[in-house]
């Protein structure tokens, strides 16, 4: 398909699209924008009852009859069924709990028990940090464990890093935080296999974004968070898959007792649960489960072929129109190699944006020098997009950006 | 003060009850008296209108411009802040984030790392099962170390298991879940300290119903969650305390970029933030934060010494009136020994407790055969506690719990 590249052309293809109906779905400020939902996504419209019928009558009138009456035990479970078909998982493969970071942990310290002849975590340099903090907190606990950074875009240090055979498990983002680049899951996680390694995939910034097919792909683990593109709200729960073809043999260590196989026997010894529920811990916020199913159904409607198509159209029409703004863009030209965002750079990079959101176009930035732009297809309009590359442009040109109130940093960038 | 064993005495109790205004503060479902708030506390009424206002303004309108302007990255911090007068420490030294089992694995592996000479987690034999779950998934991953289960209710049974010197930390509840035994933290504390180990309190069954002093205790690390006495919301967010002294040098596995010193450079090396800060791990919910935050504003404003004498008068109160009935107290009549829970042995206490429930009277059961009734001295009246007595005395005298639908166990006890 062609890129619109007039306003016209861009209310045209909105006319024809066939995810438009899921804007009415979303609570959207007015005079606003958003380029964000890569970051903290947008309001469903059926969150705010969802949560009031929780902490109303779950919580307020029925109390602790609502672990069984409501579900709450098995929310953990039940949410992961959810979102197993967004991942191309079975549904006893995926939980939800705890956060990205921990759940890395986790899976990190598993890797390295399925693989007890490798003490070597290679993980990704230039990764959203927390990626790598984890890491190196799981190798300095585990005795004989060490670190090893590698540029996992560059295929030949990839495979230099894996040659000498002594590398456990792989831990990379499946899209790079700040440029955008997507990686080939099948091609990577197959070579990590080859050199009889494990691999843990990040997919924080690609769920709800890239059709995903982690049973099929031959993916051991992956852990990824929903308060991006399936909008559970702000620090909404992380979610971990596990192939089936380790659920009898992997264990990890935060073994808590939700993670028992008969938790209620309130025995001494643990004994893990069958399939993914081992890989829980501890009681998980209802009132953010509550949230995160709210989303979660109206996902279950959505085609993630067409959220695809929409994304790489949008982010096409966005650098297409951005171009004349003369700001490099990071972010691949090849639609296999990108995610469903955009970074453009630009030394001063963080003026810019303070200077587009006060346009109320709103994207974010990322140290040193990156303008990121997320697109989320089911509340972003093509007119939306256009709208906001050209706010762009002229904050550029003008030199808007230069005014001194759009310098002051603030504590959260 | 006497035991009031009339209901007229104790409606007179009522009228003087310094506390007796806090009720109005919480949701009550009718026709329920609940003796549960140790399981889930109670909705305070201005959680609906705090947690909608988070869901409906600061993230449907404001989106990622509540990081700053409504203060959510150093929520932790802050909710720590109102959490420190309720634990007897100051603001710098509990941060809020993870749940408990997450959390009792941080500080666990955290006191392995500052006595790296010593190998041994002693655990409590009996203690609510997450904790030793969580104790033996760490020593499982940390080479060389082991884990050491003792009676912590028979002093020479923890005095020997300290003797060889191999300690680096013990783990144990302050009060316990099933018998309602509240330890004498600051004994324990110096014990274990004179054999060179460190302490890691368990105080979800203490906080909001015992008044703490962990600073003034020598305490080293102290984990709790906000579900319980402090009426947070199911599955609400714990927290971690961290003595100051053990600030400059001690660290934790699961380093993720909340805890680190400067998270908005993206460094590559991890670098931990100070004072409890870097206990923090990733992303936390801020809907669940907001429960809480509501909750907690309410908690400024009791006197936990009130808490602690109402709580004794109730629990007092109950099982004079229960004795009619015949079962075995399991909680000591010692008030130095008792937390805010009354524990009754009976073979048949699972049907017992159901048709108390029918009568409107919540209480749980804990395998194999406690009753166990939790005293929030917040919204619980002296009326209320001499009602559920009788009720129980006359389900037990009755036999009414030997109709066969009280028998049916439901998944969640």
């Amino acid at each position: 398909m062609t890129i619109p590249l007039t306003r016209e052309d861009c209310a045209a293809r909105d006319a024809a699209d066939p995810l438009a109906p899921f804007r009415d779905e979303f609570v959207l400020p007015d005079g606003v924008i958003y380029l964000d939902g890569n970051s903290l996504g947008a309001l469903p419209r059926a969150t705010p009852a969802r949560v009031a019928r929780l902490v109303e009558h779950e919580w307020g009138q029925r109390l602790i009859a609502s672990w069984n009456e409501a579900g709450w035990w098995d929310k953990p479970r039940t949410l992961g069924a959810l979102l197993a078909p967004l991942l191309g998982a079975e549904a006893d493969e995926v939980v939800v709990g705890d956060g990205t970071s921990v759940n890395l942990f986790k899976t990190v310290a598993a890797a390295l028990w399925l693989r007890p002849d490798r003490r070597v975590v290679v993980a990704e340099a230039g990764n959203f940090p927390t990626d790598g903090y984890i890491a190196q907190g799981v190798v300095d606990l585990v005795d004989g464990a060490s670190l090893r950074m590698v540029d996992v875009d560059d295929p030949a240090a990839l495979a230099a890093a894996l040659e000498p055979g002594d590398v456990a498990v792989v831990l990379l983002s499946h899209v790079d935080y700040r440029t955008g680049i997507l990686r080939d899951m099948a091609a990577v996680t197959e070579m990590v296999h080859a050199h009889g390694a494990l691999v843990v995939w990040d997919v924080c910034h690609s769920v709800g974004a890239v059709p995903l097919a982690l049973a099929q792909t031959g993916v051991d683990f992956a852990v990824g968070c929903t308060y991006k593109y399936l909008n559970a709200g702000p620090g909404a729960p992380a979610f971990t898959y596990v192939a089936r073809r380790h659920h009898e043999r992997v264990r990890q260590p935060i073994s808590g007792w939700h993670g028992h196989a008969r938790p209620f026997d309130f025995a001494p010894e643990y004994e893990p649960a069958a399939g993914a529920s081992r890989f829980l811990s501890g009681s998980q916020s209802l009132i953010a489960a509550a949230a995160l199913e709210a989303s979660l159904e109206l996902w279950q409607r959505v085609d993630l072929a067409q959220v695809r198509e929409k994304s790489l159209a949008l982010t096409d029409l966005f650098v297409a129109v951005t171009a004349e703004a003369g700001l490099e863009c990071v972010t691949p030209a090849e639609h296999e190699r990108r995610g469903s965002q955009v970074a453009l750079r630009h030394p001063d990079g963080y003026p810019i944006v303070q200077a587009l959101i006060a346009r109320g176009v709103v994207g974010d930035f990322r140290s040193p020098d990156i303008l990121r732009f997320g697109f989320a297809p089911l509340y972003l309009r093509y007119v939306d997009v256009y709208d906001a590359a050209r706010a762009l442009v002229e904050v550029v040109t003008s030199g808007e950006w230069q005014d001194p109130r759009f310098a002051q940093r603030a504590q959260v960038t």
